[in-house]
Formats: structure tokens, C-alpha cells, sequence
């Protein structure tokens, strides 16, 4: 057994290495079935005539509006990231809220009017809910799980089991701002320049790209970062990659605030960036057809699939270094 | 707009009148759309060629163990429950946990273990997950989300607005033991005799039943109560109902502990009972085969949907009373 500690960590919700030892140690060893052991973003469940795919997501993130979107806005764009980035059609969400007993309502009309918006831009319809309410100071606000399904209704079959060396890792823009944002709005850090949450659905994007043939799969980056979610592909392939540190795209702000609180933006949480991995041969295809879309127009290839077993980083000096999955809690409550 | 109040009470998680008003008057507002303004346990979403059913619970109990149950049977039950009374068949469910920073690891494992006691014995898998965790008092112990998805692999199409006035209503079993173990428990009232939580996966009674025809729907009895659920089926059928107090079995131990609290089982909460409203001319043999299942042994008829656009008891002295919706909250934290 990996988990050392007898009580439960921040870091087991980290999305990192301490999260994955929570899962493995304990849901993955009870519960454990064929659809729940491939952990990829969405579960993808067959009868005889349809596939579809199922996910979800609760959202805690403290404070609940910050800079570039608020819970409704995230609740929404995580669950239609989840399910798009199987390849699957999203076609409903549920909508489960707790909420702390004296909360104003006015704040709850403000985030529902939030997922209205959020799910209108990404044309898909909350169909269920459930409504709970805790005594004060049982639950912090508001806290909102939305699961989601989608039928697969295109002929494509993503998988990280998919990728092999030599294949190339696209990203659709800059990386870190979601996090940062909500660390910024919560510890009034006062950090300056447009630090915004690039909270986003991306089916859209998605769509424009996903019967490209060569794409192998897609992954949105989400707690973790960036190379957390190169980590965890990395490892169910079976192979290393390598990230060219000057190419993946960082805004200035992001780039001096992360300088500033020593944090690495690779490893910082985003709401509406993905990773694709694609045959080379059609990268070039992948690219720009993602910088057509208003969410993929700084797409850039970011590195590539190797014969290792590590992920690297290529830096912009020209020397390479080894970048593991984030191991503790780096940043907390920021979905 | 039916909300007097500004701020979020108790009572708006009741699952009664109050819980009513929020949801017409701030979810459904703002998010209407066909499927989610059913407002029946389950949302039918389809595609071309297939039916599937969606759901979502979040699941709050306090204390987490209790006689009879915990709250990670209680979270495979209610989502079994709410996808089977729709007709379908439930074919994976999510977990989606918020656990407080702190909780003994050994708490997670036995909820875990319950988790997947409970769902073997559904014959349903955990597809897909979420883990978070909050700081120390942000969150009261551990919640939890389960959101599910069937298939409609049956010639079945149940629906409260397919009720008339003349139906006759089944329940499978004893009402009222779910709330007042709960309640028992939180509070060592020390209640005695044998009062249990009657969490139960309904999808095996209810697959034995379901293709009977003259079926018109099923509702399975939460919070709110059997009374709460007949308003619901009335309020959307646009028929009333009457109910033979003398014919709804009730235990021993849950009539006392009621009378002496205060009570009216009628509207105390249950997670391992449902409603079948049936043709008369099928009732006889909905009940018979009913009751050859372990989870239908005390199946009744209750009473039938009248004319009339009230619901009413009908005493055991033979008078007749108004059964209102629960209005406010009775207990809470009982899911």
C-alpha cells in the first residue's frame, strides 16, 4: 500500500501522485471492473447496438466567483471537456448541488445563471438535478458535482492506450491562468497583469478536429497541469515523452506570477486546455484546423511521444530534465 | 416567485414544498428545457436509435453509519432506485466524493467496501470517479455523489403523466424506517425495537414487474416521504388519490417510535421502497409477483387516483383527511 499517512491529506486531492495512490489503494482495488480500470477522463459504457460515455466531477473551488468564470461556469465546461475529449457527442449534464443553510440566494441565482450561459455557449442541456441543504458550517457555501453522458456518435476510438513513440502532442493555448486566477482572487495576492480562469468548453474545438484520422487520443488539463496529464498518459502507453519548454505557449502575466510565488505553470491547474496526441503525419492538419477556432488559436506543438520511459522537459537552454507527475498538494480548491 | 425567503433554509433540501419552490423557481427558471421539466427521477435522453436514462444524488447523511445501513449503500441504492423506476436498466454508476481533510482513512475504506458490497449485489459497476478534498471544516466528514445511467432495453414507457384517475398504487414494503434509524442515530434518542434503514437495490423487483402491462409508472419514496412522492404523481398527472392509512404496512417499532416523536411515517424517508401505480385490472398480478421477491414480501395495495385534485387519507375510522406535501423541513440530513 502506497498511502503511508492514516488520515486523508490535502494532497490526496491533488490530482497528482498522492491522488492516484488514493484511487489505486482503495477505489480502484474494491471497486475495480473493466470500464473503471482504464481511468481515462470518461467511462465508456457499450449494449449492444450504442456506445456511450459517462463522467463526472464535483466542484469546491474557493472563492466560488474569481476572475474569467465562477463554479457554474467551471461545472459546466469540466463535464463537457471530460466527456468531448473521449470523442463522444455531449448530450446531457446533471446538475447536483449542497448548499450551507443562510447561503444568500441571490449568490445561487447568480451561479445558476452562470451555468444557463455556460451551457447554452456549449449547446447542451442540464436534464436532472438534486438539491441538498447542510446546517451552516457543515459545507462551505456551495459546493456542485455535474456528471455528464455522450453518445459516440462518430466513428472514433481514442485512447491513451492509443499513443506510441514518435507521436506528437499538440496543446490548444497558454497554460496556468485557471489556477492562478483562483489563487490570486482567494489570497487577495494583488498579483498584476490579466490573470484570467481560461475556463472554457471545448466541444466545439473538439468537433473541428476529432475525424482527423491519426488522432490517437485527447486529455484536457485540468488539477495537475500539464505534465501531470502527460505523466498519466506516459504511463498507461507504456512509453516517455518530451516537452520543448520554449514551445509551449505562456502568457507574460501567468510567466512573472508563477516566477514570483515559485510556481512551476506546467504544473498549474487549466479549465479549457487540452492535449492532443496525433499521428505526425497529421499535425500539421490538427494544428490548423485548431487555430481556426476561437479556443484553439495559439495551439502549438508542444513535444512528443518517445522510446522512454520518462517525461522530460527539453529546456530553452538545450539541456533536458526529468518532470514527474506532481507528487503532494501544490495548489488546493481550485476546481 | 414562491421563495419569501433571502437566504437558503433547511427546509429548501426537505424534498418537500419549500425544496419545490427552489427548484421551479431558480433551477427550472433559468435551465428549462424538455427533458430536465419532466421533473421525474430520471431524465430520457435519446438519440436516433437509443433511449437512455440519466440520474444524479448527492448524498449528505449524518451520522455516515447507521443501523441498517451507511451512507455508501445509501449512494449505490438511491441511484439503482432512481434509474430503475424510469424502466431502464441501470448499466454504470459514478462516484464522486468530497472528503473533509483529516477523515481516518479507515472510514473511507469501510464506506468504500460498502460501496462495493452494495453494488454487487445490483449487479451494477462504479464506471467512473471524482476525489476531492476541502481543509478541515469546509466540509462534514465525507460527501457523496452518485450519478447513474440505463439503458432502455425494455418496451416500457413510464411516465407520472401517464396516470388516470382509477389506478391502483402498490407499495413494496414497511415505510418510515430509513429517516428514524437516521434520526436515531444522530441523536441517541435510544429509540427501541428494531429500526432499521431499509436501503435496498430495487432493480431485481422491479425488472421482475416491469414488463407487466398496464404499468403506468414507478416513483421509489426518499425524502418527503410516501405522501410527498402521491402529491408529486398527482400534482403531475392532474388526478388525486386517496390512501388507506389501515392498508399501508407500517412496523411496530417505526408506529410507536413515530407516536412518541411526534411523527407521521407517512412523510419520514425511505431507500428501499417504491410506488408501483397500475391498471386495476393488473394489480393482483403486480402484487403476487412482487411479492415472491425478498424486497416485495410485504407488497400492499395502498389506495388509487381518484378524480378529485387532492390527495386524502382515508382513516382507519373511516374518515377522510387532506395529505398534503410536506411543506417544510422535517428532518434533515437523512440522505
Amino acid at each position: 500500500m502506497s498511502i503511508k499517512s492514516k488520515n486523508i491529506l490535502l494532497g490526496h486531492g491533488s490530482g497528482g501522485k498522492l491522488t492516484n495512490d488514493l484511487i489505486n489503494d482503495i477505489f480502484i482495488k474494491k471497486l475495480s471492473n473493466k470500464i473503471l480500470s482504464t481511468l481515462e477522463d470518461s467511462a465508456v459504457i457499450k449494449n449492444n447496438k450504442t456506445r456511450i460515455a459517462m463522467t463526472t466531477d464535483s466542484y469546491v473551488v474557493d472563492p466560488i466567483f474569481f476572475p474569467g468564470g465562477d463554479i457554474g461556469r467551471l461545472c459546466v465546461c469540466g463535464t463537457v471537456n471530460d466527456i468531448s475529449v473521449s470523442g463522444a457527442t455531449i448530450c446531457g449534464i446533471s446538475l447536483a448541488v449542497i448548499i450551507e443553510e443562510g447561503l444568500d440566494i441571490s449568490i445561487l441565482e447568480r451561479i445558476v445563471e452562470s451555468i444557463k450561459k455556460t451551457s447554452k455557449e456549449a449547446g447542451v442541456g442540464i436534464v436532472t438535478g438534486d438539491t441538498k441543504v447542510v446546517e451552516k458550517g457543515k459545507v462551505d457555501k456551495i459546493f456542485i458535482n455535474t456528471a455528464g453522458v455522450g453518445f459516440f456518435d462518430k466513428d472514433v476510438d481514442f485512447s491513451y492506450k492509443n499513443v506510441k513513440k514518435g507521436d506528437v502532442i499538440i496543446i490548444n493555448g497558454e497554460v496556468g491562468s485557471h489556477g492562478l486566477a483562483v489563487l490570486n482572487e482567494r489570497n487577495n495576492l494583488g498579483l498584476c497583469g490579466d490573470i484570467k480562469s481560461d475556463a472554457a468548453p471545448l466541444n466545439g474545438l473538439i468537433s473541428s478536429i476529432r475525424e482527423i484520422k491519426g488522432i490517437r487520443c485527447m486529455k484536457d488539463l485540468t488539477r495537475g497541469g500539464l505534465l501531470t496529464a502527460i505523466n498519466e498518459i506516459s504511463e498507461f502507453a507504456g512509453v516517455g515523452a518530451v516537452i520543448d519548454e520554449k514551445n509551449v505557449p505562456v502568457s507574460r502575466s501567468v510567466s512573472s506570477a508563477s516566477d514570483v510565488l515559485g510556481l512551476d505553470p506546467f504544473y498549474i491547474a487549466n479549465e479549457g486546455k487540452i492535449v492532443v496526441v496525433v499521428d505526425r503525419k497529421k499535425a500539421d492538419e490538427v494544428l490548423s484546423t485548431m487555430r481556426r477556432h476561437k479556443y484553439g488559436k495559439k495551439a502549438s506543438v508542444i513535444g512528443s511521444f518517445t522510446s522512454d520511459k520518462a517525461v522530460m522537459i527539453r529546456t530553452s537552454i538545450g539541456s533536458t530534465r526529468l518532470a514527474p507527475m506532481a507528487s503532494g498538494e501544490q495548489l488546493p480548491r481550485i476546481c
